[in-house]
């Protein structure tokens, strides 16, 4: 059977963003290495244009569409980076942006929306009432939906950033994202099936919103319960990318918030660069399974770095 | 007449300390280019070993030492980042390091110190209970003295910082760093003197502790007032490094704590990098002049990411 995801469609996809964003570097720590017994690679897409990888996934997929339903316009849902991303590659191909965001969504995330252009949309935090919004605002506009992990092509896009990580470091024994919807998560797993075939590919998800955990376990999507500070990661995952983790990620790993706080802390402090939560999970999870890792090299994806300061600067003094 | 540094004695540190530091990246943001008005490129010593351009001062002066004096170990007083450098220097060079630290001194610093085996010795946070307790500690210990910024080598290894900016980003018209002592900003100067000889050489100094402002317009070493959440920058002038700083620096900049918060958040949200308070001030002052930069090419010296994250926690959600 031919897999649904080629070795030469992430390969065109990356040759087809390649204009548009940036290969963010690998960036390692004694001083982590030391803490987590192993040798870590931080794959750094906080340095990714709208501060996450979101920007190769709705790149990939605006730069897919034909012409006539691309001069329509894009639209998503989105509790951030996504939205963000999709605005961009709007700004890029010069058309309009429509975009569904939950009212809860940190507004350092609207305001980077709206800097591309992007038109709001404002809803209450859950799918039913995103889906919801987002159908009116697409009958309305006639613009196209491109969901922030539930599609190929964005899947394809988000599978670039491990395959820049093993083009850069040779021989990972396993690499860790953080799992939300789901998309950068497939798309890694991908991403290791092609381009490192040998490294083991693990999920990080937090502990209150552990549903790739239990989906996992039952085998079938179980809902998300949405309580972490990790605001990246309180979706549930999406059908397409649940059939790849299935068969291409070895474990999840969960975490607890206190766990990433100190993670996110530890970064900050000793790599000196902004993570947001949801990129601290898979870093916590390294951390918190420390043992079974010694002498690994293993690779992180750092997904992103849009923090809110406030609100993080209340937890850190609280 | 000779000038005090020469062009081989700073390349001839470069290549002496090369082993022992990074050569750290130079970053640009255009949406901080966008508000400044000018293109910025920011070079980051953040990155640099102990997370400040001390490391190449310091490693230089213990390099330089002569053996019987190096056995005897190395000593300074220091409230914070030269503290972890010279104990740095000294660990790698197999010799013990002495720190005579303000009990003020935060504590991400002093554990820096501990961590690299250097010996903290507290004092009252004035010149003069440091210098009296560096005293004590030298005749008890035989230790030489590696002084933060008033040493010739210290200040020659910090000129590489700048050497490298100048090596990577060619035609910088003008050139920002942050004084307290003065050795960073010597030595920058002395840099651009040589390897950037058009470019013009700023400082930038807390309006709380603004001694170099008050110095340059008396022609004498003003003593600093010391107020100003940019801890690093609190010292009053060293002689050394002022005689420099009288012929080859143009301007200082002063700028408030509520400036230099707002640029250090700007840098961390849009960056996606850790600086210090110190750090941001150049960043301050580069926004507060802003117009008179317009179109210009301009270098700053990110100097360091060893920030206290609870206390600047509680600066941000006050």
């Amino acid at each position: 059977m031919d897999p649904i995801i080629t070795r030469s469609d992430i390969e065109e996809a990356h040759e087809r963003i390649k204009p548009y964003i940036h290969r963010t570097p690998v960036l390692t720590s004694h001083s982590i290495d030391e803490l987590a017994g192993c040798s870590l690679f931080f794959k750094c897409e906080n340095f990714q244009n709208v501060g996450a990888f979101k920007a190769r996934g709705a790149t990939n997929a605006a730069l897919n569409l034909p012409a006539d339903l691309l001069a329509k316009g894009l639209a998503t849902h989105s509790s951030g980076n996504h939205a963000q991303a999709i605005a961009r590659a709007a700004k890029i191909l010069n058309v309009k942006s429509y975009i569904v965001m939950p009212r809860t969504a940190p507004e350092i995330k609207k305001r980077g929306v709206r800097a591309y252009g992007g038109e709001i949309f404002e809803c209450e935090p859950t799918l039913a009432a995103r889906e919801e919004t987002l159908a009116q605002v697409i009958s309305k506009t006639g613009a196209t939906e491109i969901h922030p992990f539930n599609n190929y092509d964005v899947i394809i896009g988000q599978a670039t950033a491990a395959k820049e990580l093993f083009e850069e470091i040779k021989n990972i024994n396993m690499v860790l994202a953080p799992v939300g919807g789901g998309g950068l998560l497939s798309g890694t797993a991908y991403a290791a099936n092609y381009f490192s075939p040998d490294t083991v590919v693990i999920a990080a998800e937090p502990a209150g919103s552990d549903d790739a955990y239990r989906s996992l376990k039952s085998g079938r999507i179980e809902p998300a319960q949405s309580q972490s500070i990790a605001d990246g990661l309180l979706t549930t995952l999406g059908d397409k990318p649940f059939a790849i983790i299935k068969s291409k990620v070895a474990e999840v790993i969960t975490v607890s918030d206190e766990e990433i706080l100190a993670a996110m802390r530890l970064v900050w402090e000793r790599l000196k660069i902004v993570i947001e939560p949801s990129a601290a999970v898979p870093v916590a999870a390294v951390l918190k399974v420390g043992d079974q890792l010694a002498n690994q090299k293993v690779g992180i994806i750092l997904s992103g770095g849009n923090v809110d300061l406030e609100k993080f600067s209340k937890l850190l003094s609280s």
